[in-house]
């Protein structure tokens, strides 16, 4: 898991049929700021652009957090993050 | 899962016998353009070469997403991209 | 698995139901000490800042350490370690 | 799931029981030649050194691949490939 | 799968009860060598530090090679190496 910031979003209207009504939130690990390494997750807590938020990077998980046994997805943002130490560049107290 | 462009294809007559009929595609993550670095995904959408696509990195799913619970792949195209904001070097309105 | 330093902790309020009660602590692999890599771990072991511990990295593993069949986690603190030699830029006797 | 070249064979006389009677190859990336970086993969084609092959990098998979699921393998050669376009630093025709 | 070099040990005497009787060993991939990278393995073969070793990546396999399946683990070593060519900055004939 890893913290990273919500950066984007991501729009997809041909698409394997279990991916329908699932948001994909571009994020970026805090300490990738400035590079352009991001990745794609599915969101399961209603995160936006600008959160600071927690990434699961396993598809079983991810799964089971979203309610959706079938959908094919393997990373999820699982948290909003209020306050952290400790993790990349800043901290946020 | 991560954002790439579909840049090549794959051929390969003496194989796995469960891996038949399924279209193998070479995809490079936006953030790698002008690298060598790319990886071959299973097409689930009838993605083709220049499509902007998403791929997932998870066996389980990839193979649900294929319909071949047998194949033997860990990787696949999910979905083709209209619009994305915030990932690699550029966005797509 | 990798020796890892507890080097801070997160604290996420609005998350995934099955997160709660699971503590999140950030660990840096001993070798990236100096860097800003770092990941966060669900502490199945009382572990501390400070500590020096074994970091698990799969999912399956990692929710049967804590006892948490449901949790969406993919990293866990598993030991804390007494002695090591070879590992990263220093030993401990 | 990635292309690579057959550079080399491993034995190992002393191991686990269920690697009895997998072939283990010396597999690089085709993007990482002239490199050091290369990995084991399981023999599942009948594969050799010189070939262009698909490499999978999946245990569940890759156990299937190889009719053996009590193997303890992750990465194993799937496919003798012909013809590729776009991978790598060059192309084969 | 890598080939390693075995290159020291780890002692953690508070643990997660399930790695109990559990030898773990620092490994470091031979392409490695001269770096601070390297890794933590579970051994399943009675390897010892100086060994040339083969290391399985897949928590699942690494369970069953150990004969453990509620191990939290997810490296193992599978196999004493006697020969390999082609892997990293040396071969051994």
């Amino acid at each position: 898991m890893y913290l990273a910031r919500v950066i984007g979003t991501v729009v997809a209207s041909h698409k394997e049929p279990n991916l329908s009504g699932i948001k994909l939130l571009v994020v970026q690990d805090l300490a990738d700021e400035g590079t352009q390494k991001s990745v794609i997750a599915a969101d399961a807590v209603g995160a936006g652009v600008g959160d600071t938020v927690l990434v699961l990077q396993e598809g079983g998980s991810a799964r089971e957090a979203l309610g959706k046994p079938e959908a094919p997805i393997n990373d999820a943002v699982i948290g909003i993050v209020d306050q952290y130490k400790g993790y990349g560049p800043e901290s946020r107290a």
